[in-house]
């Protein structure tokens, strides 16, 4: 199976050897700069398939590898000064969310001037950016089709979404995702997941985001099983990056609000968290509280995990079992005290949760109070 | 209901005020031209409406109010003179299909020069343009969020639909929908429903595609009945208004093929054939090859209509009666006959027809012949 998906003017070609779709426009540009982090570009194959595909094209390439998980600002800078010494006219991004997100970012930067801390803080807004193009490894983050980036300011342990620009066009060949891990496979399907349940429950939601997100949660609910028992399953790794696509379009949309809010203050806190890890050990008891308030929506999504659900108020708690019970199924196991976290810590990281979560609390369908935020962090320290 | 609905870089806001939502951007040019045809864009109240808010924003408008229905190139050469001649700074359609195809049109031949025909020939192509925003009078071309325009070279009797450029932002305000006539209602949900039954079984088709067209099949279906019983139904018109925007996504994506490129045909002979009226004649025919052609996704969308349909090429003329009933409920009747065609003509219709699907047949399910055609046009001619 092999198709191309069009987001607006982003243009995402799906399917085994798909990177072959962005040809004609790679070779619009004489000099591209290709941004990976350290490994999974090489070992996917994706990084030899592209430079392989630009030699024939005869468009000269340079390389940075050098983006790392939860990526900072600097890292942004640096891939911006590289752009402007080499005079890139275009970023290829080979990798998952950390690698799209700062390229996507940095391409910004070099093009509108600044340094990635004045737009992480509001004080500059994008005005331009280069082309960039996206060979997306993991089936979660949405990067390649959405118009978000996310990164840190490390000094003051702060990790923010913002909106940096589109790719022009993504490939997503499951065959590259075969390579992941299963802590990889998961994490990422998950933060998928949360991408569905998010979007579809925020107070900027809408009814084509309820029905990407119910497609994107049911496929996520069917294929992460299977490709966990079977790692190179390319019909899973194909629903699965598809189902990440949609649910990408669903927070461009209607983004997302309590789950990706809190994971963000603790893996600000400690970069070694995994996101996915901190969605899943986050997401149910907030699933409880989004569920209660949007039963609506949240009945039409979840029940992909259980058939049962009802769209009232009443099957709140019920949502979240069911949303454990999945996760437990698909191997996610563990709390946020494997992380450095504990319960003596709580009311400081409480506080500090409110702060963010205020900014953006007309996005989450439900009043934001201490005691909730607190209960969810606590639930999340459970083992 | 009021929600805004995100496809890449074009917003659509949707429900009553929704005007409202463009008032940032349109706040943001010093001088704008309002394009509009003769009627629709008083009567329903939107012209008035979109005055009062340049005024108040202190935006300065003009009017070019000259654009009619299956407008010729050179209706699109005058709007982009007018452009160029004021220094207008972005253009506010405010109309149906036609007036909304004209303005993106003209924003791209003001900017990339040249003249329409150049671009409707394939001699030009769009390099740039001026903001567009719609304010959507109809449910059905989708042109509010796709990026394409349809004009005809009248001297040729030719209709051509390209890529011009997607709106920045558009209205859809259920409340100017109101004042459409019975007639108007059908067709423009008619087209909807097309654009819904082509995309998702082109060739060109992807999961979102018909995710999205059934979806809209499924509100075109609940809702057409509803508004041609009640024309005031502020409901009604959401959900057709909402329905035509995604099946505008769901073309944009994969294209429309057989029932809209024999259409264009037959209304490049006669302007004065309504296009949803040339799409319901021809479009049961047509269905019933592309069903037998791609009967799983054929299946999905038109079970809207006929929940029985299995997804078997068995079911191909059975789907092609669900169609026929639809439409004959929905008030609509007449034939071909009506509009100057006859049978003496079929012959020499089918080989003009030939000339013109021949060139997009790569992206219709089916193998073309000119007995299919005939067929089609044949059945178009019957009462």
């Amino acid at each position: 199976m092999r198709f191309s998906l069009r987001y607006g003017s982003t243009i995402v070609h799906m399917g085994e050897g798909a990177i072959g779709g962005i040809a004609d426009r790679i070779a619009t540009h004489g000099k591209v700069l290709i941004v990976t982090g350290r490994r999974s570009a090489r070992e996917s194959g994706a990084l030899g398939d592209a430079t392989k595909l630009m030699e024939r094209l005869g468009v000269t390439w340079e390389l940075y590898d050098g983006v790392f998980p939860n990526p900072a600002d600097r890292v942004v800078d640096g891939i911006a000064d590289v752009i402007r010494d080499r005079g890139s006219e275009a970023v290829l991004a080979i990798g998952g969310g950390s690698v799209v997100d700062s390229a996507k970012f940095a391409a910004v930067v070099a093009c509108s001037g600044g340094r990635a801390e004045d737009y992480l803080l509001g004080r500059r807004r994008p005005s331009c950016d280069l082309p960039v193009y996206a060979v997306n490894l993991t089936h979660g983050t949405g990067s390649e089709v959405d118009r978000y980036s996310v990164a840190s300011i490390q000094e003051r342990g702060l990790k923010i979404g913002i909106e940096t620009t589109y790719p022009r066009e993504s490939v997503d060949d499951p065959l590259y995702a075969t390579s992941l891990s299963a802590d990889h496979t998961r994490y990422t399907s998950i933060d998928a997941l949360y991408h569905a349940l998010e979007s579809s429950t925020s107070t900027a939601s809408n009814p084509m985001t309820v029905s990407l997100a119910r497609d994107a949660a049911s496929l996520v609910s069917r294929w992460l099983p299977a490709a966990l028992r079977d790692p190179r399953d390319a019909e899973a790794r194909m629903n699965l990056l598809y189902g990440a696509a949609i649910a990408g379009i669903a927070i461009d949309n209607s983004v997302t609000h309590i789950v990706h809010l809190l994971e963000h203050v603790l893996s600000g806190v400690n970069p070694g968290l995994p996101h996915g890890a901190g969605l899943a050990f986050l997401g149910p008891r907030c699933i409880r509280y989004t569920y209660a308030a949007r039963p609506a929506e949240g009945a039409q999504v979840l029940r992909a995990l259980d058939a049962g659900l009802m769209p009232i108020p009443e099957h709140a708690a019920r949502a979240e079992d069911a949303l454990r019970k999945f996760q437990e199924e698909v191997g996610i196991d563990g709390s946020l005290l494997d992380y450095g976290f504990s319960r003596d810590g709580l009311e400081s990281l409480t506080s500090r949760a409110m702060e963010i979560v205020k900014e953006d609390a007309g996005l989450i369908p439900f009043d934001v109070k201490p005691e909730i935020v607190s209960d969810i962090l606590s639930s999340a320290l459970d083992r």
